[in-house]
């Protein structure tokens, strides 16, 4: 199947916006979904994008049952480490049902990965689920650590009240 | 005791690193210290700056053994939840030890939330070692979540070779 991994433009967030939903419900969580295409064209295509993202398309002949081309995407942004300095963070990482199998996923990991190489970035680095074995042996048969086993890191989240409550208590300046 | 929380500046860079490095020696793991203010400045203070941060101070006649003012950090960086939107994540939280207990650490949390509510973030995300407690239990004290426990996340990450190896099986543009 031939596939290109290309960066999305303002243009692909309604594609991309469909994709986070499809993504939402294989994960049976489509309510948790409260952003919208209009949110990423604001995040992901100002001044200081709060966001990049890769696009899979394919020709217009292999287009999905429901007319698509755009068929997988990958959504990063650039962290930092302290001791290593930058780094690249996989958010979303997803190729439509029908056109898994291509090599499409393995195209939007390494082109996320070339792209932080690019830039200087030292690491890839992503957040998988403990009963997604698929995903962690995945990404364990190209040679990631699991931090989390290896080392003992938990991921913390303040939000809502209690996020609201820290920002209530910061000094005054 | 006086302290004041305030963004750090180019010039901050140099204290900074130095709190890193302490942080580090403090966590036994000195030598897996790469970086330098100079990485610091160039990725911090640059166009599209990799992460922000934050400086506690205190006043000149509270000035630490040594002669520091600058006495603790709050290193963090904006992220993106497809479900959520945007979300700021706290890298590094950092107060030299002889300050402790003064509420810095607590206000330097604050002032990231505030600052991240700002810029209408719906997250505070960190990660922190199982083995740290006292980490644990202060932002568990303070309403956090550990999403390692509840939910089952892992903390994945490509560096090195591996990294490397999947920039190279890029697909061809």
């Amino acid at each position: 199947m031939n596939f290109r991994v290309r960066a999305a433009t303002k243009e692909d967030c309604k594609d991309i916006s469909r994709m986070i939903m499809e993504l939402a419900v294989y994960e049976k969580m489509p309510d948790q979904v409260e952003i919208s295409h209009k949110e990423l064209e604001r995040d992901g295509f100002c001044q200081n994008p709060f966001f990049q993202c890769l696009v899979a398309e394919v020709p217009e002949e292999q287009k999905s049952k429901e007319g698509f081309t755009a068929v997988g995407y990958a959504l990063y942004f650039y962290t930092y480490s302290t001791w290593r300095g930058r780094s690249v963070y996989l958010e979303d990482l997803y190729v439509m049902p029908e056109f898994r199998g291509n090599g499409i996923g393995k195209g939007l990991l390494c082109k996320v990965a070339e792209v932080g190489k690019k830039e200087e970035c030292v690491r890839l680095q992503l957040s998988v689920l403990d009963w997604n074995t698929l995903s962690r042996d995945f990404y364990a048969a190209k040679g990631a650590q699991d931090l989390t086993v290896s080392e003992g890191w938990h991921f913390i989240r303040f939000d809502g009240q209690n996020l609201d409550n820290l920002a209530n208590e910061a000094p005054k300046d």
